[in-house]
């Protein structure tokens, strides 16, 4: 069989994420894939047929497939109003049917129907589908992690899911022990800063391989000047922004984030435990005495943007936080403000610059953030990072026509751009330019941040 | 070992019904033992768990037993303040540990130390709470069903809990077929009723074998005369109610009522479904044409009222219910107006008198309200029933102390009794002076109603 | 001209109540009259439009008058779907105009179109409806007063509504002074009680002269032989409950009252505040000391039942309750049992014999509670009684044709019924067989409890 | 006595700010001035109150003053966290007391206060802090001026405000008329567009005079070229959007704003009515027939960006707008980019260049969008326009110390900048680098569009 290379390619991609995905429910107990405890959180099982729906819904029916059952399409559709009528969103944690064994078989029985079109595959139209569909099943992923997080979180057994993690503990001892109080104190170590001249840099993508329609086209913007650090924050510089009464001074809070904690009685990030005169932080590896020194994460804006304002600093926009990775980069080092339109460095070859081998997410890892290696600035791989930017289209932004065309632009309100990429994704899935969006109040992805200031006028 | 009789059979109905509520569940996948759709359904296995927490708590802890597990107390306590903190109501169906495997695993621990326990059972004191617990089950027996009913009803598949039932189907065929439609439209059988005289009666029960608190104390009533029909509403009578747009007028409803007409858009009982130009019924046997001939079930006591409004009737008062069951056995022949201090007839000789053979919940049974057999006048087996009475306390009623006291009494505010039993009551559990009680717009219980009509004066 | 009695009758009392219900209003400046803080309390202007409306409805538009203003009718309807839609029950409070004064204009043309019609009125429909109407009028008299009550009372600046009421005070003096602690701390009285032998009751009204449906029909209730108490619970014994912990143990309250504590942080009664180490009561008055010896007030059934509970008594029944007026007036003395049809001692001879002159609702009266007279056992006149009976229809009660018939019967359902009347009660306006109703967590009323325990058996 | 010129000047301002304040309180009732029918819109009375209460707390109490009432402090704090607890927000309208009355002896006092302050004046920061004041006020009064319509609005009676503005109707003709339905369908001008170059622009203010401190620091932007159309949307452009099916059609919407349609039932702008076959609007002036040419307001974010969508183009940032008025302006025209740093012509003059006559708000204004004028471009004086930029700093934003440095700051998340002014706003109040801000779903502030468009590439 005469397969192209990017068929070729394309074909193994499919074939990985596609396991990567069941492989990652291989630890759940049937039960745990049926619940979604806040409507960001859907069921796993969920995630399981939904991105199989997506390849069905946009590949296999317009080819004149059967559906595998006539009412998947009501019961996976997720936000597509081009494909019609649709489970409500807060009810998808009722669905105990299909099971998952159903739900396995869909799976499968879509996996052969995908590899068999795309043997016949003629044009880009259907690969450049299917490659929108792997990247949609590695968003997923990093869902479908951050949701089982959630529901085994808000157990009070606290149930492990995987023992075999980096740091997992069979059952947290919460028993009081000799703790070395300075590990909990332990000075941390001084931000260093990336400086940034004013002028005109180059942002975005330049659309030669694969990226979403939200991140095209390289564009120059003007940037007057300013420092990025070259850290993440971290848990032990967090929990001195705690222990400053951080959380009981309004001034350090936007009026909404000040009301959020009020209304919610946050006085911490999610997934921290104050327990037996100790803070305790639930991973997926199971509760675990707070590492101080692994960056802060499940903070939402109010909550980054609060320790910036109580820093004395504030949050990167994301054009200083590429163009930050850019200069940072040995590539864009003999580049005169990272915007010589020849340079040959392409923003692949600085991502994998940047990125440490401990960071993103591959069978193994943590699935926890991690303090760094020495060297490592950790710009992908642990956490993504809050930026001072809303969501909003590029110059040029054009929303394709269909239902594809409604995967990024009608959520261009009211969200910030994160960036970076967190321990819960993909390594292949990480990009420069990728920009990551979520409301303000949302704490249940992997967020954390990185300071910033503007430069003495 | 010498046991005596009561342990005996306490011994044997404890081991029957333990084992039964586990059959319930059998044909039930993982993923519908953890869900809680509404505040009022439960998860199945938290069902399963929380009668065994009842033993456990109220039998084994006072004994010296260890916990089987330190934070179940939490998790399955219900209702019980006395007993401490628990999980909040509404947050049950988030609890996806322990997993099925578990609970029954603590079900059998139990069990196993239950069983040891009655062999050395001394007094009555441990018996009585025995025999409470083996109610208390039962009583969740009912409840397992009607919560799976609405768990699986409430998925646009419409699965089958079980295909062995009388009248299951598959798959539901909605695909127009030559309907009979003089089956939908055909006429129901005449009302005929059951004269009261006015006069003094006697109501509640003797206490002289278990039966809940709120039921105790044998009492007289006055009750003006009345006539209390012979049958059930049925569907068809029903479907004439609602043909006649009985959902449409306000002049037949409770203004509560009216309101909840329009805050949920209710048109016919849940469960009942308009497709294809035919009226369907969701039931645990799966998707079926509406039965005209059974009673009508799955109905609030809004709608209960208003169909009887509209009939031009009335509700029984609790208490004209069970004189007419009492006038209708024959035991009660003999009696003036019921009230023979002397009557031999015991209520459990009327109670058997009155109700047929395929009356209650045993093995094989349909799980949905049938059409009756001659003579037989569904008192008891189909539906409970709603009547015209305020849950309120017996004269004398008086709280048991401790845990065990917050059963009933804490409860006697705002809702209704309901009485009779229904096809998912089992058999042993039901009683003549049985006092059901659920708040107006409950529908997810087998509910439906008995017509009655004051006497002209 | 020459007018019937009944006709002569009605047109004073017409006109005495219509004046009253603006001389009510005095006192209140324009701001006062548009609001409606919470559902239950209607801004007064509303009140004065709404009863005017009433006359105007059924007494006016009927006789071919033409309709003050053409939207009136769906701006001042309440609840009559008969008439048709209506303005949203919680948006009456923002409804600025028509202004007081308009409304006022709206109030004096209708009252001459009635004397007009009154004049001419053949034959008793039109003055049965009259009489409904100033009674109508009268119970808008009574939520007048309680909801002016709210409004000023949620106010920080505490507004007094009339300086010269028995104890009002211009401005709260909240300065720590010199308190007789021993006044706050004082013993009260015992609770004497009234015997009620096991047997046969008449109660309800004869239906000889103006009541409303749901009272009518003079019927026998059994009952079981209780006693109830001969004064009211007092702010001093209830204060004890207060310091004995009552709104902090659940084991004295219903489950939905335990709920009620926790949801709503009640601490003590509505109106009551805890400044500068001392007890407070905002009344129409002003806010003044807590007096101690005066009928609590202003609780809910859930308060008014743990009370009960903590007493170690209960509530009565509105049987009970109605029973024990009638024994203890003079005329049922000779009673057998209260049960003698040829009884000629009238229920307007009890009522008027039993209430003291200082009860009911008068001009210059107190408008808040207050201690008894010698002697006086204030059935009437004080507060609203909560019984331990669901508001339920009398046998035979039949609900009027037409939009009158939507007055009380389609509020059969999860109410209660209160009995007496209170300081805000029109003294003509109080029966003896009198139903009034509310819904379990209310306390803008002036609801208070009377104890009542079972006899022994 | 001799005051300085800023001194005379701010003195002048000041009187006629305050009186202009309550001259737009006369038409009103004493009722319509205590409502608060959604959290947006504050009771007039408010109102007057807190502008009062801000010259208090932060010029005259400092100084020495006593409160003028101890609760006020509390009572008309809006959102200053600095000054302590306040009346909840959603409570404002519930508050009626103190009255409309006993604010104006309120507001009377302070003047006395402040003039007498302003004598002895010394320094700058007391005058600052008054022109801050000022312009606070001024704010206010726009507020006042939209909470009015909207009090005004919900009443089924349609109330006129002022029955003197252009264009007012004592009421409404709803009887069908001879409508010149040419006029409901005629066709609107073409829209001509503003060309902006690609290149780098100055933005933002000088900070010469007064402004507020986010819109402080002209900065340089680069834009990447795009077209900004030289007239506002009309309401006939709006009704072709609306009978294409507008409103039907998820693909025009962000997500968001489909979710808002689906919630809210929106059909058409706020205080659109469709009657007897025939589009009305409610105005200040009463409710008058559509007028389709003049600008659509009373539209929110969702509404505006979907216009654009449906038409094929999108909103400007608010640079682009900036940058389009700049260049319209004579005194840009000879700028080279209007980046000139030595460019005489100040924001002032370009502002009253660009402003018609028939702009901005004074007394006998229409107090409603109008057709423009021949040669208007209506940059200012008739609707806020909505941009495509999102409400955040400017590049070294500095909030100011202190309660005062709650004025803007901490509202930078989830809104969107507005730009222009309103016929409501005062004329000496707008200003070309204004920064006006709101949440995506508000419509009761005079909001219409612009429409913009990128250059092709």
């Amino acid at each position: 069989m005469d397969l192209s290379l990017r068929q070729q390619d394309l074909r193994d991609r499919l074939i990985r994420v596609r396991q990567f995905s069941e492989q990652l429910c291989q630890p759940l107990e049937p039960e745990d894939c049926v619940v979604q405890p806040i409507t960001d959180v859907s069921p796993p099982k969920w995630h399981l047929a939904h991105v199989t729906w997506f390849f069905e819904q946009f590949m296999l029916l317009p080819q004149g497939h059967e559906p595998f059952h006539p009412k998947y399409t009501y019961l996976f559709n997720s936000y597509y109003e081009s494909v019609g009528d649709r489970t409500a969103r807060p009810l998808r944690g009722f669905m105990t049917r299909p099971t998952l064994k159903e739900i396995l078989a869909y799976r499968h029985h879509c996996d052969r129907a995908l590899l068999k079109l795309l043997e016949k595959a003629q044009g880009s139209e259907v690969l450049d589908l299917l490659e929108l569909g792997i990247h949609h099943e590695q968003q997923h992923q990093e869902l479908l992690l951050t949701d089982i997080k959630y529901i085994l979180g808000l157990n009070p057994l606290f149930p492990t899911y995987r023992t075999d993690l980096k740091g997992s503990v069979e059952h947290a001892d919460l028993v009081p022990q000799e703790i070395d109080s300075g590990l909990q104190k332990q000075s941390h170590p001084p931000f260093n800063y990336i400086p940034i001249e004013p002028g005109l840099y180059d942002v975005g993508d330049r659309g030669d391989r694969f990226c979403f329609d939200n991140e095209l086209g390289r564009h120059p913007v003007y940037l007057p000047g300013a420092e990025v650090a070259d850290r993440l924050v971290t848990n032990g510089d967090y929990l001195a922004f705690i222990e400053d009464g951080g959380y009981q001074q309004f001034h350090h809070w936007l009026a909404d984030g000040w009301d959020w904690v009020n209304r919610t009685g946050a006085i911490a990030p999610l997934y921290w435990h104050y327990l037996e005169g100790q803070w305790f932080e639930f991973t997926l590896g199971g509760l675990r005495s707070l590492n101080l020194t692994a960056p802060v994460s499940h903070i939402c804006y109010y909550e980054a943007d609060a320790y910036a304002r109580w820093a004395g600093h504030r949050l990167p926009t994301e054009f200083e936080w590429e163009v930050a990775v850019r200069l940072q980069g040995k590539g864009a080092r003999s580049r005169d403000r990272g915007q010589n339109p020849d340079n040959p460095v392409s923003d692949d070859a600085i991502l994998s610059e940047v990125t440490s081998e401990s960071a993103g997410f591959v069978d193994g890892d943590a699935l926890q953030p991690m303090p760094p290696q020495p060297g490592d600035r950790q710009w992908f791989g642990q956490v993504w990072q809050w930026t001072a930017s809303a969501y909003l289209p590029y110059p040029g932004f054009r929303q394709a026509a269909g239902a594809v065309g409604e995967y990024n632009g009608k959520f261009m309100a009211d969200q910030w751009v994160l960036r970076g990429a967190s321990c819960a994704t993909a390594r292949s899935h990480a990009r420069l330019t990728y920009r990551n969006f979520f409301q303000s109040p949302k704490q249940w992805q992997f967020t954390g941040l990185r300071l910033a200031r503007s430069r003495p006028a």
